[in-house]
């Protein structure tokens, strides 16, 4: 089998090595190699060029290096019968959590308001809280949210929980759909994002949500861009709303050296780092799903392109 | 039996409250409202004015406020036949242990390096390490220093341990003594200081032991301003030898407006602000003295002043 590999942020040695020790046999091509497109049945890609994966008319699965596959369905190009594997995948899931509780950490010990007292040289301690007096609020409640509610919970904070349809998490307090939206952000001391972009939760973090949490309260978007009005998150910032914003995903990637919020004192940027997906376990996930391909079993992680994840 | 209660970071009315719903009969007496020196028994202190303590004619017990009492042993007019309590309580260990965990998640994802970046609007992504790639080294495994080294090894990281006399903790290697030094250091990631401030310890992180940690290395000192040679530290991060530094404590507190360490890009500085005695626990562990004391039974965590601490 002939596996074409596309991404412009992973490392195509590292992943040709681990699935050469897993799939001895796979060919692997690396983008913009192509050799014949024919022969490819299987991609492998995060970001790929729009009209690429069209232009492999013998392709057979599409497998997603990111959790998130938004960018993917939104080319107008995509072979409408190829189905489509999210990445889930132990090392991905695990830096999401981890890069969750540093954030509800940092949020929760005062780092923002010890980094803005820092710039002014001025000396002011807050009395740390009990983690149980830190409300954190997880918007998506699939593989990411699951693991990084239950890594919050061991660690003594309060959590609370919403997504589309009802889940049931222990320790978590749960909430679902429209409805319950309010309800779940009444009292949250941090908010954090870890939806799936789809046409429903399109622009989610606007205006309107931000008028329904505490003030001061602070926000963690780890998920997409597209969740957040931009605007709107700047003018919960200057009314005070919000107390700080940490973004790590944005409406154009990279973010233009030009855009205003790199140089906000209440927003920290980072590049798209919140989760990633290691070589060597994502490499396994991707194995399992082309042995299966291959024997003509049902794949993992199977995208449900009109729910959108 | 009359307690004086001296502090000018925590809280009296809480303190008060806390203990007088433990010990109704408890009399107490805020700095400066001394009334009758003779009648105090007890002291509940952090930092108290230079002495005070030596002015209580009658005083049984010193009850430290902070985990370290260096600045208790510095009062040359101390009176010597006193005891001397630590605090030691479940609030300031957890505090400590979740102060460690949040900067060794943030230099172990690279957020100082992202915080550098953002301040020149550049986006480059760092790709995440699984925890067990970054070696933290802690100094000081007493009861704060084991906490945290627990806290981390529970997340994943790679723990390594140093004291004066020899530990054993369970899935982290310890080394023990100025011969051991060496080979503790050698590998770090994140050196984090909890140690105690004695005539030891004073200065240990120098020019000389920066040395020999791996070029690039990240520097944590939660313990005493008197453990680092500040010209030593703006050196090292001048030269390269550590990449950044987060200083809790300072020779002078609160660290002057002037001092070169509230505006260096490599140095985050934070108020004193990485444990905290709550008064509803810290309040438990007082009372349970004050009873032993009235009883006549051994006090808890009493200070070797020879050892200091």
């Amino acid at each position: 089998m002939v596996l074409l590999f596309a991404s412009p942020d992973d490392d195509p040695v590292a992943w040709t090595r681990a699935l050469r020790r897993r799939l001895p046999e796979l060919e692997i091509r690396v983008y913009p190699d192509l050799g014949d497109p024919e022969a490819i049945e299987a991609a492998l890609v995060w970001s790929p060029p729009p009209g690429l994966l069209a232009a492999l008319p013998r392709l057979r699965v599409i497998l997603s290096l990111g959790a998130g596959v938004d960018r993917l369905l939104e080319d107008p190009t995509l072979p409408p019968e190829v189905p489509i594997c999210r990445m889930v995948d132990p090392s991905l899931t695990r830096s999401m959590a981890e890069f969750v509780l540093l954030h509800v950490l940092r949020y929760h010990r005062f780092l923002d308001v010890y980094e803005e007292q820092q710039r002014r040289a001025q000396w002011r301690l807050l009395l740390p809280r009990p983690p149980e007096a830190t409300v954190v609020g997880i918007m998506g409640l699939g593989e990411l949210g699951t693991a990084a509610a239950n890594l919050l919970r061991g660690h003594g904070f309060s959590v609370k929980g919403w997504s589309r349809t009802r889940k049931t998490l222990e320790g978590v307090k749960t909430y679902a759909g429209r409805d319950e939206l309010d309800a779940f952000l009444a009292d949250l001391s941090i908010l954090v994002c870890l939806l799936p972009l789809t046409p429903e939760t399109r622009g989610i973090l606007d205006r309107g949500l931000f008028a329904r949490l505490p003030e001061g309260a602070r926000l963690v978007n780890l998920a997409r861009g597209g969740h957040l009005v931009e605007e709107d998150l700047l003018e919960a910032l200057e009314s005070g709303r919000l107390a700080h914003a940490t973004l790590d995903v944005f409406a154009r990637e990279p973010l233009p050296a030009d855009h205003p919020f790199w140089r906000h004192p209440k927003i920290t940027v980072t590049p798209h780092a919140a989760a990633y997906s290691l070589p060597e376990s994502g490499a396994e996930v991707v194995a399992e799903n082309l042995r299966r391909l291959r024997a003509g079993r049902p794949l993992l992680h199977l995208v449900d392109r009109a729910r959108g994840y």
